[in-house]
């Protein structure tokens, strides 16, 4: 059954974060409701959506109390159609100069290539961003849906090495990414 | 004096490396008279260009027996206005697999903005690229023309450790990046 | 007091149609709602969204049985900033192509600037659109908002006869234009 | 055999309009080599260009001597795919009013789609443009290029009438449209 604003309690008592899809980024109604529970929220931003948008529709939600929020940034529409939509990187590096809100990227949606998933992650991790959002599955070719952006299990587990070293070389690690996207991407 | 095709010899007598400027992209007569030199040549991509014009303009290169291509990623246009451009990191990557080219990017130029060089310098070199156009001035404040993108001596060299960590990170070192990109970043 | 979704019907005793704004085109329990009304609803084009992605939002309103819904083109997003978004016509006009609902304009909120509000109201009208949402105000000056865009009554009558000329130029009169449209830009 | 910037004044000499095509805009080499021709200078606008940009493009045509310049609107990239690129008439109808140059409109290029020419061949005299480039083959399917775009001599003829009506709707006539550009439509 398709689930409504009404909804969003019940889906607070089993979810371990409330995700606003990016259609969804200019909700208002939905954005002050996720705002007024204790659950994590993770803000997508919208397709066609400035930075500035973006942390706006964050303040909808933070000034209904709920201050738990992650943006993550999941690509832009641009004229370049070699991936499917454009990662944002400087975009998502600007939100987090803008914010104390950690950033995310989803090197997944925005390339929509499995080729370059790898590639976008760790470069997310070198601009300083705090989380990933990466599609994973047991077999990408029988996943329902976005087969042709999903890791194998093995293409994931090779990632972690550079991801690790990288985010050592910016002054982080793997474990001070934010926990909810570290859960988000297993 | 202005310079034109003619003097591209001339130019290639004293300069090391033959830059052509993102609006020149698609100047074909241009590229092919730098396709008979024997300098490296830098090919910015035009801000309105995707990936695979890009990769065309330098087949004009190419075709006329230079083969010392480099590409260097400077940002397209977007929507966006809190960066200049939009670096478009994803489709660096892309020109990568497509090509056996050496790409570069340039966080100055498509940022507009020194807050956001360093954290794009380093997501460049986690993304795979193999070298970075950076402009640095001894006082960027007194610097006459882009001087809001411009680093300082001390903010170049505080970037120097990152980018070497994130270069081993993607098992590379700083000093295997194309040298002609070293030598445009110092 | 701010309304939300379940007021629907209370807004729908009221007006004479019912308004989807650019920001909620793909709100799909809105869509859904207004969906199960007997009054005409306008549906905006999202400023990131795709033609084909506008004529599918149209489809979750006619799905719960209100045929009555007219599409309005209000600019996309787009790298041009001498006006506010890029009207796109072509694509409105394909929009026509694609489906028997009429098509509306608004050239007041896509260009931003009441100097060219009367071009593209002309524009529109002879691109074969069916009916125009242009911002009136007896005081431009003094309006609270938009002003920059908003025409007086004297720009607005003396927009009349070009109208009318191309209208007839293209087949149609100001009458055929659909009611609800006529009715929203007096 | 390929032309270079040194046969312009061959061109000329045998040409009734030198036309620089959108990929050339910023080709300032050219640019000047073309104003200091005796020939009207058509100046496509670049996908990627701002319409300052364009303007800027134009002087130095101008300055050096040649002022018999028409500018051309031929459609600009955005994420939309429905068409070609994005023909921005508001754009056009802003270049005219900041400068004194005749404007042109190139629905083909544009759209890239026959149904949607004639449409948009309306729209651009209603609003205000003072010409149109319109591709014609006697037989389209047979047509080289861009055959898909192209109009038969016979849709071409209908479109006459419509665009008869809006021109006199908007205080033109097809005779007062720019005669060159009357020449390149036929």
């Amino acid at each position: 059954e398709v689930l409504d604003v009404r909804d969003v309690p019940l889906v607070g008592e089993y979810a371990d974060c409330l995700q606003i899809g990016a259609r969804n980024m200019q909700n208002f109604e939905l954005l002050k409701e996720v705002g007024r529970q204790t659950k994590p929220v993770l803000l997508k931003r919208g397709p066609g959506a400035k930075v500035d948008e973006w942390l706006l529709a964050a303040e909808y939600i933070a000034t209904e109390g709920n201050l738990d929020i992650l943006l993550c940034e999941r690509g832009i529409r641009t004229f370049e159609s070699g991936t499917r939509n454009t990662l944002d990187l400087a975009g998502a590096a600007l939100a987090r100069l803008l914010t104390q809100l950690p950033v995310l990227a989803d090197p997944s949606h925005s390339t929509g290539r499995r080729d370059l998933v790898g590639a976008m992650s760790v470069a997310a991790v070198g601009a300083g961003l705090d989380g990933l959002l990466i599609e994973v599955h047991a077999e990408p070719s029988h996943s329902e849906k976005d087969g042709a952006q999903t890791l194998s299990l093995e293409e994931f587990e090779t990632l972690i090495r550079p991801l690790k070293a990288v985010a050592e070389g910016v002054g982080r690690s793997l474990d001070s990414l934010h926990p909810t996207s570290a859960a988000a991407t297993s």
